[in-house]
């Protein structure tokens, strides 16, 4: 089969989408479909009811995940995944997760519809609880089939109401068997909206996802000496934000020294806080990500000496604390190499660029050659009812997933 | 009369001291003594019995100020006043205030003992609410003799309790008579603890107070644009903290353009404040005195222009507004003189400088030539428990005081 000759419906998917858009709306537009919730499970039976009319396998593993499997000619071996999730932040958008199942859906439609047969197996999955909005920490479905938490762990987590996972589960009927769960895989893809605004800044349709950018999180704490403002001569003053303003400014010329790197305080509290008294104590966190590991920690080790002699040149003292760390992940160059191919095809523009957010790609990259695609966001907004990702952007990216997916189903990859 | 022929008692005075701390002592060693409570009559009554054990024309004013007046040769002349304030702040130290007011009692008890005459009459004087703790704003008493608060303003403040002033005065019996104000006088000496450690530091007894610091708070908002972290460029960013942290850094670099220039930032807010979310919106307070109005116009004219540059090269909106500006006050030569002397021939070492609180002197400046002393205060802690002078500064600058206005009241200086 030569791709170009297929491509999706536009009217199909986007309204497959509004049928979705339909299920938990909220008043402004958005969704508010937690994970397990009553609204959860109406979406997902009308999803597993789609998935059957395209007389996929359908089966539903012990976290809750759903699997429509399409057979291929080589049914033993191993099977191209794709998917995302149809959970959402209270008040979250139409567009975060459920673009990339319902997409998935689409290019199976269109697999049919033309009778196509693959080397490969597909399946479609919706990964439980993606958005940890109802049950932290985020990403339980794909985390908890490759192992990165225990069952154990994922069915006593508890929503707000003191409900356990595992009963939320059971009570949504989507208790499935530990069989069940994703095995085989030869590579995932996952189409998602880009929660950003670099794309639409470059006014360009296609993201080809490389990785998810690492990320650590340093709370720094800088002591002084608070002191009246009016008596205390300039010289003798430990003034804990005034060697803080001077943090700042190396934790942002880093970047500069650490192509790639990027680094934010977004966080920063003075005390006592008063306007005539001279800061003693200021705390901030630096946000510092980058693609590579090696590259952020290094960075990190440049950072700690950098800010060190900041305050002793300051007479403040300081420590450094690293409050939290998730690694980068390395998407297969198979599957980029495979997207960026299918944009050229279609003639769509594109960027290579890195995830900030975490995905189930994420997860799943662990066991399977995975990539993801992103289409544009409006302003970058997500996690907010005035999410949007434009028509054509969602039909782009749909086609290119089409391409990838019976590219990589066929072994043309 | 040689002033150097007598000295105070030093026992007698720290005795006296130690009857003040015994009237609203507060558990860790300081005093709670809020103007016109309870605490504050007892003070009240057991000071105009010293005053009238001292055979002083005692009489109260409208606003509650006491004063126990010495006849002089010239009884019709004008007066030598001295004094300061008995309330404190809520857990407040021994000191602030109080040792002005027992000093100058100390030193009206020497002459008394030594049968010395003075040319000029001298008037004690016990400011009422100076702290503004229970009443605000401060220095009513004394800004209020000098016109500075009409009497209609004052008598309505009301206490958290919803008490006014007038009504506070009247309970506890110290409303007197507007004849009572403070009238022709000559000179106003006010001894009082530094509330800072340049004396400490210099290890130095006295402090001659030339003025008191002018002030202006200027309020400084800087918005750029709220964004994730992990998305944005660097290049693309808005960032109103990186930005203002470079305003911190100049607004500390002004006090290198302009001599005698304090500038503090010590109030800072940050918007929403979210590690990985870069901050849109920043606001900040600048503090910043200087002795001469002139001289803090010009600094203030020049940061607004170089805050302003720095907002344009980071490609934020910065707004900056005036907040509140309490101008500087020049003390009198002939009395700083008196005090320099005064210092020398005692041999106390002694320091030229400026106050950066308030005091009672401040507004008696303005209807006669006023001065003040400053005696150290250890690690420069005022409006604290742990306040402390310690008793051979004590004596010595009410030794300076004695001297001082010994001279004034003759007319040497």
């Amino acid at each position: 089969m030569e791709s170009l000759l297929y491509r999706i419906n536009r009217r199909r998917l986007l309204e497959t989408i509004n049928v979705s858009s339909s299920i938990g709306a909220s008043e402004n537009g958005g969704l508010s479909r937690l994970a397990l919730s009553e609204e959860d499970k109406t979406m997902r039976d009308i999803f597993v009811e789609w998935l059957h009319q395209e007389k996929l396998d359908v089966r539903i593993d012990d976290f809750g995940n759903i699997y429509g499997r399409r057979k291929g000619k080589r049914n033993d071996g191993p099977t191209i995944a794709v998917g995302s999730h149809l959970d959402t932040q209270p008040c979250g958008g139409r567009y975060d997760g459920v673009l990339g199942v319902l997409a998935a859906l689409e290019v199976i439609r269109v697999l049919n519809e033309n009778n196509i047969e693959t080397e490969f197996p597909i399946e479609i999955i919706n990964f439980t609880n993606e958005e940890g909005a109802r049950f932290g920490p985020p990403m339980l479905g794909s985390g908890g089939v490759t192992e990165n938490f225990t069952k154990n762990f994922i069915y006593n987590i508890k929503d707000s109401n003191d409900i356990t996972f595992k009963q939320a589960l059971k009570s949504i009927g989507y208790m499935g068997e530990i069989e069940n769960r994703l095995s085989n895989v030869k590579n995932f893809i996952e189409l998602h909206i880009e929660q950003g605004s670099i794309l639409e800044k470059n006014n360009t349709s296609i993201g080809i996802v490389e990785g998810i950018q690492g990320m650590s999180w340093l709370i720094v704490k800088v002591t002084g000496e608070t002191n009246h403002a009016g008596p205390t001569p300039m010289e003798n003053r430990k003034d804990a934000l005034l060697a803080t303003s001077k943090m700042i400014g190396r934790v942002n010329d880093l970047t500069k020294e650490f192509d790639g790197l990027k680094t934010t305080v977004g966080t920063l509290n003075v005390k006592p806080n008063i306007t005539n008294v001279i800061p003693g104590e200021v705390e901030f966190i630096i946000d510092i990500r980058h693609p590579s590991n090696e590259t952020r920690a290094n960075a990190i080790e440049s950072l700690k000496e950098q800010l060190s002699t900041i305050a002793l040149m300051n007479d403040v003292e300081i420590t450094i604390t690293t409050d939290w760390t998730s690694d980068a992940v390395e998407f297969s160059q198979v599957v980029t190499e495979s997207i960026r191919e299918a944009s050229e095809k279609w003639g769509y523009s594109s960027l290579n660029m890195y995830s900030g957010p975490g995905h189930d790609a994420k997860y799943i990259s662990q066991v399977a050659e995975s990539g993801m695609i992103f289409v544009p966001s409006c302003k970058g907004i997500s996690h907010n009812e005035q999410e949007l990702t434009v028509d054509d952007d969602i039909e782009k990216g749909a086609n290119v997933l089409l391409t990838v997916i019976n590219n990589l189903a066929n072994g043309t990859n």
